[in-house]
């Protein structure tokens, strides 16, 4: 201690943090990041939430070997919600050029941010992972951005001081699957009980009027989940689908010739030219000119796209480099599209991944922490991936989408067994 | 065409071969074995069935540049059904100690195979994959035999002549699941319509009493299926279970306290010092001496266990090195464990793999290639595993155990629908 | 085979096919459609080729129950190699309207096919998979089309009649690594053999001048393979690279910052601020206008993207809905970025697959069956996926990416060993 | 508060923890515990440890609804290092049966442990999860125990009162590779890098001549790691060897035949009848009688088995259910392999699993939680599965341990680079 005190004050500053610092472990990763940077700590003052809905206060003095490690030090623990005593207004700098960020940035995280603006603190907008803020200091607002959106000088967000960022706090004692499991993947865990459980989130969401985003991969065509799907959409369980060119094309496929890659998804059995099936379904599209144009005209009657279009639920089909076609409803600019998604994301409530890495990672780096995801994919390492970029709000399910979505539908249907 | 007849014809020998040729590659992979080898060969006859159900006969000349280049490529095709023209009787030695076979011991395959002993073809009995065989020259039998079960003085056939091997036939126009995939895996099909297919080959072959052996592991437990499996036995569609320690175990907890490793099964909390669950539940079967004796004391109830024990379904629990106990029940020698196992096999039409690699594997060595085999697991690199080992008449599923079993247990009990 | 002659010859057809019939499977596969249809068939001459080098040639009159039936069987044989004995000419109709085909549009394979136009056999152009082939009768040529770039009055392939299919025939006896591989997959072989036989591959092929294409992942990167990597390209054994906004990203991070996201690939330690490198990166790339105009400014002096720019190795950088950025140099617009990939892979004759599914199975629907292509993945999903798509030419090595790059340019820098 | 007092103390409980509570998660635990089960706490007394080094200490108040309500979370969290303020005797019962503990026996965890016996702290011998605790009462020792080496009348520990566990803490500021990954898996990080330090730990290990145990399964000789893996054993840095009996038949072919399965591993080719290879191995191994008797003959004078057998490594193989043969230096009783792999075990302190789940979770269920455990497993889940019964020492490696330990090797032979 004495040592402590007597070396230099000059590399030292002191910081606080409040909230669930020990279940939500905000103190733990804040003693990780010091002594991972082989820093220094006094914890000068402390004071637990004695019950567990209390929120806990600490106070601590971080101290390093020179201004630079004291900086690194305090600029990682900043992002795990602790804020300096004295607490410094964010600084910010013009960008130089369109699209075009100052040197020293601040790259945002998923988490509620707060900056501290001329003497009070503003709440970012928009708050996703990976982007700059840019400041509008006459309104007293900020919001994050992508670079593709900067203008020059566009006032942006510097340097890792006068911003608080709340670092989530872990589920609790809710009645939801998220509780319900202690640990985020499913893997030899009971998969039916876990889809009753994702059924009852479902209907409260619902009841609350909540908004429900569905992302999907044709894989949910090929294991024979397609008709579920469809009606899971017409019961109004599905507000939005997030896609890509191959879910659209493998359901009109379907829909026309009951096959998906010219294997007949009734009997398994490969279908009359079925080769050319998707084909088939593809110039389809394009001679209506759109799937709208499709329904409108009955050439395509069932499905999942049926219903998206009849039900009004908006969708979202992202190109990507392997497409066939790609359709003319599929968005083929990448930045159009991912303006789009992000569009029909605003004031999800819950996201359901079904088999597709692609696009459920892209919707994954659109969401802001708060929103309860659930992935659902065969391969447990697509699972991972996601979850790992998600926040306590992601539940993994390693299984078969084509089993999970007719049982998902039964319990839907029946929410009493 | 000259070249190959002015060269000596010492290097040369005359086979030939009959059955499905083309359709069952029978001959493609005649031709790989002697190109693969760098040698010769030409087609002196070839009458080929002119419909579906005529068998072909092919005769060749097979040349090589040596004595042993020659016998090399005659023993790889002797391997895919071929027989030299002059039949050559199958040649003997006497093992040389008790579990010793003479060092040029000819090892088996899975397919049906026959000798050609004192003038006529013997068929072998027990046939199974890397065994020697051993003869019964008074008897006029054969049979395979594990090296571990050889005596000093056994008849062991050695060298490749004498020798005639059936290669499987493709399985052709039938109703059951093997001709509806086309391949045989099943990702990127219809887990539902497979599993529908795959109840009506079950019913199909109760109705005319074929044995359907199952082979599980705790994955059934954990993921939610045990209740169903369990029915399974109950309704009398499983003749016997292959298995290991774990499973009973996992049963056994699942039965006491509803949990799998701790965890709820039809809730998924953890339950109340749960941690212990599978050790108390060991400790009940060692307690009541045998899972047999916990039935007739009325400690267990139900489950997967109880049900073979009331329903006198054989079981064979093999222990393994990482088991917890093991029970009473698991045999712990594995030398024992394969000979029961093998017993339990014989006669076998159908075998289910239920998510246990180890036990399928195991299962997979002792089974001639005419024994249909379903594997389904979660992992698609264990379902490939399983596959290679086996013939055209086995049949892999990408899926979760813990919805497939629920679900073709609702086939079963539905089967119009 | 009374019955056979005395149904009524209205549903039969004579047909022929020659070529290495037996050991490319292609009779197999023919009969195999036949039965899978339930239709009949019969033999009517057979000459085999009698030594390994000779073509075989087969007549077979198929016969079905209806016209529609014998049509169905007529159009599946027809893509495996069989061709009508009385040739009949190619059917043509004009496309509808700009991107949209005839109806009844032939969907091409990717083997070489040839159309029976005007009294002689044309070969296609640009043969790729699921495309419609489009005529130009008075220069008497066809072109595989993309759906988007047909315009109204194309004339279009229609129907199956007088088209040829060359179905690939097996690698036999060279040295190549896709001979030295029995089975496709790499599971349980000898990576480090393997490897070897691939560098051997690789330098005959640039003795012979032959176009390497490498399709790489971000995963080079992240486990370490970026040097390694590098290097292959300034030693002059990529002639192109295919690849997506993240690879480009992750090289460029980890050349100015020496981490990939945020972890210095050296040592593995989390970087000072780590977090924002990869968008700091792509900041310093938006700065400079472009990765060739950093490179002309020294700001990017190493790396896989420095060595393409350097060296004038033509890239492209096809965007997708999950990038960061997109920064300047990725082509967002998928139709272009498809049109590029395309024109890069023209005269391809080996292809590298690195850990990346998404561009890797878009190169996979780019190219002809005669196209050597070898994906390495450490996920054995990806890798079979990747095959699933292409022919015997395929290989896939189950390995990972960042020993597999580094062992590779050891071998292709020590031949020798 | 209030409320909290007012109520009945019926229920209550106070205890107390002490250690680095909030960087090893210690009462992020002890909360979570009490949460789950809906009871309620209050901190009475925390002091925190004010640096890095120093422990902290708290006291709280456990409230529960009913006794059984308390007893559950109070057994919950002494499991995770909590004590009671008053300390209680542990209670001990006598073992009903050879083989059977009393119903309410204390299952053990792999954390260091003492027990509160006649008034002073007793730490428990040979600490290994799911055992039960037998007391010598007159030596004052206790030792976990496997319940089938339980005797009549043994003092076995009951209940969960007067227990104290030491949960581990997380290791800190060393050079090892178990702080350089922040994470245990190393998906997406720097394989080579990994390697290095991995080679690094081996050497520091073997200079404090600290015991390090390989356990590994047949996919070291599939893919070609064998002769490296017999150099690293030559060279001293493997001190005893736990596998199955595939290993050794697998190498033995290698040694005498160059194949694994029969396919070449220097050149991947089949090699001629290569199919009996390793039947043919397990002959010779029985015929010489055993491995030691083979290396004694000369008839292996290389390999993995041939080295431990000359540099008097020890080596335990279990038999299992799918084994060929099994050799005759397979341990075919499991209960008695088990003993043996646990005698091995015995103060190990690194412990390398390469590529077999099997044996490395049998392994891992024995070993205490201080040992650092290094999985190396081409197969994401198989590393997943094998850290979750670890501890914070344990990390997993994805990669292809046909390119890892022959890199390993590299290292270790030059570790200055």
């Amino acid at each position: 201690m004495n040592t402590f005190h007597k070396q230099s004050k000059a590399y030292t500053r002191e910081v606080e943090v409040r909230g669930h610092l020990i279940d939500s472990m905000i103190l733990t990763r804040i003693f990780d990041r010091v002594m991972d940077l082989k820093g220094e700590f006094q914890v000068t003052q402390f004071t637990i939430g004695t019950q567990k809905t209390d929120p806990s206060y600490a106070r601590l003095i971080i101290k390093g070997n020179s201004t630079q490690h004291l900086e690194k030090m305090l600029q990682e623990i900043y992002r795990e919600g602790a804020v300096p005593v004295e607490i410094e207004s964010v600084k910010l700098q013009p960008a130089p050029a369109d699209m075009v960020m100052p040197n020293d940035f601040y790259s945002t995280t998923n988490h509620p941010t707060h900056i501290y603006l001329d003497d009070s603190w503003v709440k970012i907008q928009h708050q996703v992972m990976d982007k700059c803020i840019i400041v509008n200091r006459a309104a007293k607002t900020a919001r994050c951005e992508a670079i593709r959106n900067i203008r020059k000088g566009d006032l942006t967000v510097v340097g890792e001081t006068g911003i608080r960022v709340e670092p989530p706090e872990r589920p609790r004692e809710g009645l939801d699957v998220f509780q319900f499991m202690s640990s985020n993947t499913s893997t030899e865990k009971p998969t039916t009980t876990l889809i009753k459980r994702i059924a009852a989130d479902i209907l409260e969401t619902k009841k609350k009027r909540g908004r429900i985003i569905a992302v999907g991969g044709p894989a949910i065509i090929h294991t024979g989940g397609a008709d579920a799907f469809a009606k899971l959409i017409r019961m109004g369980y599905v507000d939005a689908l997030l896609a890509g060119n191959a879910l659209a094309v493998h359901d009109v496929e379907h829909a026309l010739f009951g096959t998906s890659l010219g294997v007949s998804v009734a009997n398994g059995q490969s279908a009359h030219r079925g080769h050319r099936n998707h084909m088939a379904a593809i110039n389809q599209i394009f001679k209506a000119g759109s799937l709208k144009a499709m329904v409108q005209k009955k050439i395509l009657t069932k499905g999942i796209m049926y219903e998206c279009v009849t039900n009004n639920v908006p969708y979202v089909l992202a190109a990507s480099i392997r497409d066939d076609g790609p359709i003319p409803d599929a968005v083929t600019d990448m930045v159009e599209a991912q303006r789009r998604y992000r569009e029909v994301l605003k004031d999800a409530e819950v996201v359901l991944m079904l088999s597709t890495m692609l696009h459920s990672i892209a919707v994954g780096n659109m969401l802001p922490s708060s929103v309860k995801t659930i992935a659902i994919d065969i391969n447990p390492s697509a699972v991972t991936k996601l979850l790992d970029r998600g926040s306590g709000q992601a539940l993994g399910v390693v299984s078969d989408v084509g089993t999970f979505v007719p049982l998902l539908l039964n319990y839907l249907e029946k929410p009493s067994r």
